[in-house]
């Protein structure tokens, strides 16, 4: 072997890229496979394109005698180790060479590396040439650079941009034209290795497996198929080479220093760079994160502005100066039966002012901005977006996306195995069917979860002791809300696993809607998980406790649970910054900095070698090699399921904790560098994949922000105590202020009405004998015709409350669509651009006519010197 | 001249289209112009391509003698009469001279025809010669039907489907591919006359004419300017010739009569035909109007049978029963001051039995079906939109369509004057400034017309004879309906040119956007125009009319209006009805067969001839000169707009009149062959547009079935009676039925409460003495501490309105939602079919590549025998 090894054991070449033993032809792709018995003699790889007639007929004749059935399985690691029989193993082998005979029919050429250092694995290198690229690339209707060049003016904030525009500066884009053979005179073809870049080259390659399918076999396998049944173990194109040291053009390299780093934080991420290097898709996730990531600055320096407004005010606060006041002597009704006694309301003083910080006129001004904010958001990303289309020229490409979708390895073994044994199919399991089914486990399970949870409050309640209950209210609540993350978080898993199960029952056609429906279900059950224990506390809790001497009754004799004085809203903020500052502490930490480093050791571990011996080898290990060790690819949707959970408590309840978005911020800025680094040091290189949008994960979103505007609403109205407030102040108050508030929240009771057995065991607790306790409802008094009834107020009260979720959700609703209407979806520069682009266009066509017309004079001139060029048969 | 004439004056031909007088090339678009004296000695029609350089000469002499401002006008045969002076006319003819000469540049081909038997006007016939109808199919990416064929199942309805598919049946589909003359094999040219039908022949005319410019004059025009100021008087493509004989592949025979015909009402259109004629803007327009009236069809039956419901239930309904029985005595409030006097309930016996046939339960079921109704209509069209998508090849058109957009003529003007007077130029109106007065004039406007209807009311109520109203209250109401109906369809034709008139102001860049905000501006005039007093009627009238002892008064001493005792429902059921009927009635026949026929009488009339001279020419004259006498095609936005206003009715407020969609399935019937007649005898044939969707009357539609949503909440819950008979039933009644309700509903006066004067002035009316009369309103009793106050029973209802509109809101949002998200926007055997088509086209590709191949080696061959096909310089 020629090749040279640079200082870290990389295969150096004067491109940049692992090469075929000839150290000319490109690796553009690579997939592994196990071979047979490691301690076998090792046959030389076969030069292909020799002696094909000899091996097809050896084979065809072997083919005849091995027709067992295959077992397809989820993960092909798995499933490779499990098929180690000589007898799998030969099928598989077949299988490869029907496999790579049909690939160098395309055109593709191929190289087999059994002899590397890794036992066991074998690579098949594939290269495509030239003549490959060029047809497949028309066939794609790829758009290529063409020679022309446009000026295109982009803002300038210079210090804030990665360093990455060494040999392309932002503000020059080429003219692109779907790559025609037979227009190639439009494009710079000067060098033919640098047209196609390496991201380009994999995809085509990619292109060309998928098409191409094993067919001699009981059924027609692609290079899915074979994947998902170990005939290959795995198949990636192979990241650039990091040398460490700056060489321009080397993609990689660039985005290691300018953007896997988290020095550069305070920057734009180099997003053209991410998409050359790993495609439109992920090009887009990170734009996405990054439009994100800024549209929540200024979210969350409002939203502290408005947490300090809360700070600022609290001692201007009347209902909570009411509450401390001591002179105002109120006893209340005790808060549970027999064990618990009258208290005084000066005690609640605490949480009235802690309260107060989330609760006051500035959160519901939050909550309009927020929801506004959210359809800014969209509206933002919608414009990033188009803009990004426009300079990746993705404008063109569009539905064909849609149906060019292949069949799941999956669905096509069931196929198979239906047209096996026609007489006895089972019953058809419709996805309606299976839809329901997933549905009503869902809710199951959701509901179970929040009887644990029940149960396990009643259980933490009972058992600590009462009279200090109330002391140590805030203890419990904490503690509550942290065994609430931990449930929370163990849930996620097993609901991620669950969905996958789901998804996987329903078989789904193709990979796309597989995709899509796992993440629909995965979706729905990380929600309610995440935001069960905080809808349940924002809307249920106290809610149904009945009133004294009638209190409600569940699980035999346990009474609801009631909130402090103040509203449960002090809870409510408890859970959600404990929710968010927890589940992003330890998914980031654990999950996604941790779990990868352990996978990655074992696999290492796996493959049978002491540490010495594997880190002396790690250094001599070609490309290929190396990028077996990383992690597979597995997607997008991990990162982005994490995000929009994330914005969910950014938007959904921002009305009673306006410091989320401070905390999505903080945590985002090292979400992007984590998910950076991960890419370009942890995981094989992905397949460049093509996207216009973010796909199902926009709608999402824009369903989190409509079904935001209502939590919102009934988080003002009914959670906090904004409308009472509001409604004494104009209807009931004396003097126009809130003085007398607390007094009227506040209804009567008279002891002599406790049910039998119900009333204190230390009546005389407080030290005084008490005739009538005090219990936050609006009912009636005693001493009238009908005592304890709803009081004219409940039902005023109640109604206001009503009436400002109908306004409140209708009048952002219209603002939000108004807001919508009015920012349009394309940026004017990109429209203007595009029609100048387009008229540039119609200029080049004209020209290029007119000279077609021109040779086509000359040429005829001497034959028909009469021949006008306008004439009947002049089309060609 | 050698042209032939048929029967009825056409020329006749085997190809039955007019063609240049050689009788070969067809005529593909006309452009008319104003000859410069009717008098003048006719100059022989110059033959283009001799002496060009003579006549250019002799023009750019002239040119710089003549550099007279142009004034454009907005009417272009307005502008052509008022600018007949010799010094314009020079000027046209120059413009039109280098208009001309570009055009032939082009390699258009051009006849003129000054001696037509229209005086003064000459015509333009412009033929496309087969190579430049080539060029441009190529360059504007025509989808062409390659010679390969599908099959394609649809639907077996056969009786209700026209029978057009003489040559075509509909089972069979072309597979098509952009038209380039590289890929000619792949086309059938057998026939080159027939391969661009004259739809598109006239559409790619159409698209020179756009790009060719006049550049010499002051300022650059297009067609559009060339147009608008009257250089050209109109531009059209030719209609087909009817020859009233039945002859196939006359598209426009087919359609006249299986189409434009009564007849024929209960068939499917056939929109492939209506496509194929008139292109696919127009071919939506009709699909559209299809799926909207088949969609009607069930809405129609449910509505009729919840109607039936209420007619059958009149008789068990409690709370009319309670009303009509005369042993209830209860004497009422009188319901104006002094005039009127005490009345018993039993008199209004008529209205509640009436009022229960529009406020029965199954209303508030048939507005929650009307709601998923419209989300299934648009759903349902959505899909058919797609299946037309695919069916016309347009799924590939796209959002070029969105910038190829062309400035509007009054827009190049404005700049032209503004680059010529740089120095002084005045402060610029932003659009902003514009949009905001346009809202502010509108809302001046509805708020006038509202005063200006309520001050009609009053007079109406005044000059009455008092004693009498509360019999002809019946008349009453009809008659202020009618008056209303008077109002709105005169206002309508105000609103249409103030929306024009504001739009204008505004200066809109492109055409698309004029007509984009001339759309809206008009939507929002006409559609509170239509709904502001149903608005009124359902929301507001007898809203704030205060209580007995204390009326609100307005203008002075007049009280406000109140309604029957069993709600406004009744009215406003009235005024909704009258308005669909009359103002489809008056439109249908008055504006849309009546005045189309005056102004073509009057255009025949200008053109100064004798009604028998007139007749006689009319049937010598030739196509082209017979569409200079029809219509001009002005766009179909007021026909989407009569219709969206007309969904407007029809989902707006079913809740009170569930006949709606009976009647609007009526109009639409006949207003389908209206239009299609209107389309194919009334107007010159449009240019065929390519559109992939309705456009913003989709999101119009949107828009108002959202509204609509909310709209039927509000009139179920505050409107109809529905909500305080659930809350009686449920809560005060004493044995959970209705009896009793109506006693309930009525609050007490003491007649000794009245204000000073306004007492009755004949008491003793009822002949006996009243201390105590009822009215209708949830208020305490005379008796009670705080006499009068709103009770408790109205703040619960008040409280239970409220959650319900909530509830209902959301309820019905979750569903639509659902629906929208659960039926695929693309139907599965569109999407099965499409998927189909790529393999297929893969797989022409992959032969075409092989054949390819084949070739180069064959070729090759003799030289180079060792030669591989996929050897690095193979790409060609």
């Amino acid at each position: 072997m020629k090749t040279l090894y640079a200082a870290d054991g990389s295969d150096l070449h004067p491109h940049f890229g692992p090469y075929f033993s000839d150290g000319k032809r490109r690796v553009d792709y690579v997939l592994a496979y196990q071979i047979q018995k490691p301690n076998t003699v090792r046959k030389p790889s076969p030069k292909f394109g020799e002696n094909n007639f000899i091996r097809r007929l050896r084979r065809s004749i072997s083919m005849r005698s091995s027709r067992a059935p295959l077992q397809p399985k989820e993960d092909p690691e798995i499933t490779a180790q499990e098929h180690q029989t000589d007898y799998h193993e030969d099928d598989k082998r077949f299988r490869r060479d029907e496999y790579e005979e049909n690939l160098l029919e395309t055109g593709l050429e191929l190289e087999k590396d059994e002899g590397s250092k890794i036992p066991g694995i074998g690579f098949l290198k594939i290269h495509a040439p030239w003549h490959v690229l060029c047809r497949e690339a028309e066939f794609m209707k790829l758009k290529m650079p063409t020679k022309k060049v446009r000026l295109f003016i982009h803002k300038v904030t210079a210090p804030l941009h990665p360093k990455v525009d060494v040999s392309h500066p932002h503000s020059v884009k080429s003219l692109s034209h779907p790559f025609s053979r037979e227009k190639q005179h439009l494009f710079d073809l000067s060098d033919k290795n640098k047209f196609f870049d390496s991201t380009t080259r994999s995809s085509i390659v990619y292109e060309v497996l998928k098409r191409t399918r094993c067919t001699k076999a009981k059924y027609s396998m692609g290079i899915t198929s074979l994947l998902a049944n170990g005939v290959y173990v795995s198949g990636y194109p192979l990241h650039d080479v990091i040398l460490y040291s700056y060489i321009p053009f080397v993609v990689l390299q660039l985005l290691y220093e300018e953007w896997a780093s988290y020095s550069v934080f305070y920057k734009y991420q180099p997003i053209g760079l991410i998409r050359k290097y790993f495609g439109e898709k992920v090009g887009l996730y990170f734009a996405w994160l990054g439009v994100y990531t800024q549209m929540l600055i200024p979210a969350a320096i409002v939203g502290v502005i408005v947490f300090l407004y809360g700070c600022a005010t609290v001692d201007e606060n009347i209902p909570s100066m009411e509450i401390c006041d001591p002179r105002n002597n109120v006893t209340m009704c005790p808060l549970c039966d027999q064990a618990c006694s009258y208290w005084k309301l000066v005690t609640a003083c605490g949480t009235a002012r802690a309260s107060h910080l989330f609760d006051n006129p500035a959160t519901v001004f939050f909550s309009i901005f927020m929801a506004l904010w959210a359809v800014l958001f969209m509206e933002h990303w919608k414009r990033r977006q188009m803009r990004l289309n426009y300079i990746w020229d993705l404008t063109g490409f569009g539905e064909e996306e849609e149906v060019s979708d292949h069949n799941r390895a999956d669905y096509e073994f069931r196929v198979m195995q239906k047209s096996m044994r026609l007489e006895n199919s089972p019953p058809k399991v419709t996805p309606t069917t299976h839809n329901l089914f997933g549905i009503s486990v869902t809710f199951a399970i959701v509901f179970g979860v929040i009887l644990y949870r029940i149960s396990i409050k009643a259980a933490l309640h009972m058992s600590s002791y009462p009279a200090a209950r109330s002391n140590i209210r805030a203890t419990v609540k904490t503690t509550a809300a942290i065994i609430n993350l931990i449930i929370i978080i163990i849930m996620d898993e097993i609901y991620a696993a669950i969905a996958r199960w789901l998804t996987t029952l329903e078989v789904p056609k193709t990979d796309k809607s597989f995709e899509q429906r796992l993440i629909f279900k995965t979706f729905i059950l990380k929600f309610v998980n995440a935001f069960t224990p905080i809808v349940y506390l924002a809307f249920f809790r106290g809610r149904l406790v009945g009133r004294p001497g009638k209190y409600l009754y569940v699980v035999g004799s346990y009474r609801m649970e009631e909130c402090a004085h103040s509203g449960c809203l002090m809870e409510l903020c408890i859970q959600l910054c404990i929710t968010m500052l927890g589940k992003q502490l330890i998914q980031n930490n654990l999950f996604e900095i941790g779990i990868p480093k352990i996978k990655k050791l074992l696999r290492q571990r796996k493959s049978e070698m002491d540490t010495k011996q594997e880190e002396e080898l790690n250094k001599t290990l070609r490309r290929h090699e190396k990028d077996h060790f990383l992690g597979p690819f597995i997607g997008l949707n991990p990162e982005y399921m994490e995000m929009i959970i994330q914005f969910g408590m950014v938007t959904l309840f921002v009305a009673s904790f306006p410091l989320a978005p401070l905390f999505a911020l903080l945590n985002n800025i090292i979400e992007i560098r984590l998910d950076a680094k991960k890419f370009v040091t942890e995981l094989r290189r992905p397949i460049a994949a093509k996207a216009k949008d973010i796909g199902i994960w926009y709608n999402l979103l824009r369903g989190l922000s409509k079904v935001a505007v209502i939590v919102n609403a009934f988080v003002i109205s009914f959670t906090s105590d904004f409308i009472p407030r509001l409604v004494y102040q104009y209807t009931y108050s004396p003097d126009g202020t809130l003085h007398g508030f607390t007094n009227h929240t506040l209804a009567f009771f008279n002891v002599s009405d406790f049910q039998p057995g119900t009333d204190p065991l230390e009546p005389m607790h407080l030290g005084y004998k008490v005739d009538m306790c005090r219990y936050k409802d609006y009912r009636e008094p005693p001493w009238s015709t009908t005592p304890y009834d709803f009081s004219k107020e409940f039902w005023a009260i109640l109604a206001a409350r009503l009436a400002f979720v109908i306004v409140f959700q209708n009048v952002v609703m219209l603002m939000s669509d108004f807001v919508d209407w009015l920012i349009p979806d394309i940026p004017k520069d990109i429209s203007l651009q595009m029609h100048k682009e387009k008229i540039l266009m119609v200029e080049l066509f004209m020209k290029e006519e007119q000279g077609k017309r021109l040779t086509m004079r000359e040429r005829n001139t001497p034959q028909q010197p009469r021949s006008r060029p306008n004439s009947h048969t002049n089309c060609v």
